[in-house]
């Protein structure tokens, strides 16, 4: 019996056949999928979203989630950043030669239940196996679409003096996950990956409060990149309270242990929301009914002071400026 | 001055922006993609094919063509061949940490003149950079999007009894290639990859001969595999004239020497249109007039003969079964 993945299940012959009727129809199967053709047919119409991202996460499975759960929720959100209700994904596998197919099937049956749980589909996919050592274990792509709900949609370049910045969540969790399990480091309180999808809430926001001006998720380079390239795009100063931004105690520990910033490490289920003062309020109380929202809270303000910076007031009066990512924190981190 | 890919450029931080600036946005720019958020906002309507594919080659560069130029083909194809008129493309890479910066321009600039041959545009993109070692120099996933101009648009299944086969060129010269240069064998004729796109007479196609049953450009497993999974999906026989079968005596040559059948090599830029005896001739002159069809011809007739089967009809009038591809023939050929 077969247990690893061989070179010729990405031939394109029958080896390959059997992998996809076998392994991805199994967990992906659904009627635009299961027509096998050389793309795949979808009824649009209106504006959608397009999103793209590979995934190269080290390690493969982490506390939180893995590889597939990524490759799902990273797309998912980052469409749901438009103001789109995510419906579709192509999925495109890169698969190291001796890759237990074990692992494989733990990964895929992971993604039909992050698939199942955002209320996406996998229409269209593609499998290349390469000679061991030309890549490590598994590389996933995907691509999705959305549909667009709102005119104009939520935009990085939206964001107006006097908006209340809003976070979904904690800071900092996947980032040192997975850093604290590439060195193998143990905390007393274990740290586990946000990983989860954004686009029920992102949804109920933008239906329910249509002068939301900025939807981001803050993934690689983390909250404070991200603040930077809203506050460049808009024009705009972000101010942040440094008390008011929800870090775990175990996360800003294992920080300080390693002498990292949690403001730079990459979250995987978090968004901020940037909307107009008079909608904060109901835009918290929308963030906080969702199951991956429950810790959302008000850490800042939009001014016009210091355009295309994010400044950090400290709790005792003092104010920084917060800079984007320079240099790489972590490869792989996603 | 910075000549090879770092760690840094696929961290989200500063360097990765330069990154997109400096070399993705010079050469892929449009309104779309410029606005930089994590997803495009697209303008759709109506049927949509959409199609994803990710790109391993070695050698990189080759006679003919380059990963970059394959990337764009690829997925551009296997959109038309949905009757789709392909207009978006999203494109991950996945970069080795060290790769030269040149390298990855000239495939970058390829990528971009092939985009404008076939008439899309990159819509939004993804970067990642894995550490030396962890990947083979550059990996990139290209997810197409196309609208569809007929209704029903050809498919695998729509084979019938009495359909004339036809090829748009000749077959074997992309696998070939790709195997010549990683042996490192050069030919007294030297042979180069057929990476082209298709989209231009697939589209004339579908618009002038609405009765095309089936599109399907043979790439990985080639002309028999391609042929095995149309006769299956729309349980017919697909009886061939071996002597009608287009392959370059410099092809047909380096196949006999290496052991190889060019009916299971990869081809890039090559397609089969199947459809009603009476149209075919019409067909021919369509494909024919495009620089990329110039050597289409016929090679065969679907019957009911032997259902899910693919024969090949000997000049001494024997008959022999094609298989699909059994095994690996080459990996990452595409």
């Amino acid at each position: 019996m077969q247990t690893r993945v061989l070179l010729d299940d990405g031939s394109g012959g029958r080896a390959s056949q059997r992998l996809v009727s076998n392994l991805f129809l199994k967990y992906f199967g659904n009627p635009t999928l299961n027509a096998l053709n050389d793309a795949a047919r979808l009824a649009l119409g209106g504006e959608w979203a397009m999103s793209t991202d590979s995934y190269t996460v080290d390690p493969i499975f982490f506390p939180g989630g893995d590889i597939g759960r990524l490759a799902v929720h990273g797309t998912v959100n980052d469409v749901s950043m438009l103001g789109a209700v995510p419906r579709y994904l192509s999925c495109g596998f890169i698969l190291e030669e001796g890759l237990p197919l074990d692992d494989l099937e733990r990964i895929v049956s992971s993604m039909a239940l992050a698939c199942k749980e955002s209320g996406v589909i996998v229409v269209t996919g593609d499998t290349k196996v390469v000679p061991k050592g030309t890549a490590d274990k598994i590389f996933i792509n995907t691509a999705g679409l959305g549909e667009i709900v709102v005119t104009p949609p939520p935009s990085g370049d939206r964001a107006a003096p006097g908006d209340a910045i809003l976070v979904s969540g904690t800071l900092g969790d996947h980032g040192l996950t997975i850093l604290s399990q590439r060195q193998g480091l143990s905390f007393d309180a274990p740290v586990k990956s946000d990983s989860a999808p954004l686009n029920r809430m992102a949804e109920r926001l933008v239906r329910e409060l249509p002068e939301v001006h900025v939807l981001r998720d803050p993934t690689r380079g983390g909250a404070a990149t991200t603040l930077n390239e809203i506050a460049e795009s808009s024009k705009v100063c972000c101010v942040l309270d440094e008390q008011s931004l929800p870090i775990r105690p175990e996360v800003a520990g294992g920080c300080s242990f390693l002498g990292l910033d949690p403001l730079y490490l990459a979250n995987e289920g978090k968004m901020f929301c940037i909307l107009p003062e008079a909608d904060a309020e109901a835009a918290l109380a929308i963030l906080r009914e969702d199951r991956y929202g429950a810790e959302a809270c008000r850490i800042g303000t939009v001014t016009d002071e210091h355009q295309g910076r994010v400044v950090l007031q400290t709790p005792l009066g003092g104010k920084r400026l917060l800079g984007m990512l320079e240099g790489e924190q972590l490869p792989r981190i996603c």
